[in-house]
């Protein structure tokens, strides 16, 4: 098993005047493609920041080749680029329904911080331990 | 002084594909609008976070009148129908910018919470006094 | 049948720094809630808007009675309270995944505009045909 | 003249539950700064649209170093870091309020399309020229 397929359906409230989902939702997608990746690892990411954990953001890349329309089914596929104590990356294609035709790819990048002190640490092993089948 | 104006531009990222603002929007834009009389009372409502308390959204209400588009200028006008220790409710007027126009009205009723407990609680004194000349 | 249940789960993104999903939110899945009423009604709202009509709203309630945090399963109960040729409303309870818990309720009117004047007009009849076993 | 400063507050729906401002905002606060870059430079986005061309996003980047937390001020400066007839490519800083520490740098990438066929197009020689004043 090597990525995770997520679905969501385009939402009215997503669109913008060019009758198209707007680009920034893509990284809200995205982030519902990862914590999916946790769950199916077996560590959902409510129980990663439960352990004290903060799994943020430090870089984003999306590249978008056709837009999606309202009410489309989007399917993201997630995998893991770069899975380290210290810092982790996600890829993404964004394709329709049947998973035949790409519409966008994109990337993550994180870092580990601290929940309380918001510094980098280093990911519990348990959790990392999760990702191995991925890798 | 009986009500604070704020101005907030259409975003793009606010529409929708009927070329308008989502209606969802309008309860961001009167977020602002309180948020900004917190302010001008002199108690921002960072600093009333910072006291350990939060007034959460327990009603909403809003009547679309006029819709805005992307773009148009929107002014908030924001007074207080209801400054209680235990509960507060806010009204809002949008109005295009040169405040002639009326686009919509709504209310939002608040409680008063501990931060921690997540408890009703009465708000402070030095906080509801903020709030007099508005009554 | 007599409404309509979906299904949603509270992203990140939706959160906000009370650590609960931010209200304006629920106004995004009550839309969630009567475009897939009226799917199962067996008229897409996408449809209806190829039929050159419009179905905007003109009025918000809601009471929030219960938060939802990160994660949730929200279950979205929607219901047609009116369903007239010139405006429709619809009711919707927001309930923990098990129905057991009301978290919200809420309504949304809306009129029928036709899409290139957006002046009111009366719905096709066989859309409202599609309302009857709502009612 | 050769970068364009707009600014905004960071909006409680802006926050997650890690009390910082949502990554995916930032595309938004990048969308304000180019149309405020176009309004400067003497071509509103509304009036791009209204000619029939739209400036559709082909590829997002953002790096995050220092998140924004509610009710701070964001500096967004925006220049051009490519104008041609075909596409565009701006360049974004968001630096908090004296501009003195950086928050955030991204681009965004855009190809130039007819709004009604949308397929691709030469941008108009009036349009491009307003731009000459930032490369």
């Amino acid at each position: 098993m090597k990525f995770v397929d997520s679905r969501v359906r385009v939402r009215y409230a997503e669109t913008d005047q060019m009758a198209i989902a707007h680009h920034a939702n893509y990284l809200v997608w995205f982030e519902i493609g990862r914590t999916d990746l946790c769950r199916v690892a077996g560590t959902s990411y409510r129980e990663i920041e439960e352990r004290g954990m903060l799994l943020v953001v430090v870089e984003i890349g999306c590249r978008y080749v056709i837009p999606f329309h309202y009410d489309d089914d989007v399917l993201i596929r997630t995998s893991i680029a770069e899975a380290g104590s210290r810092s982790m990356t996600f890829h993404y294609e964004l394709r329709d329904a049947t998973a035949a035709t790409l519409h966008a790819t994109g990337f993550s990048k994180h870092f580990w911080l601290d929940r309380e002190s918001r510094r980098p640490i280093k990911a519990d092993a348990e959790v990392m331990k999760c990702f191995t089948p991925f890798l």
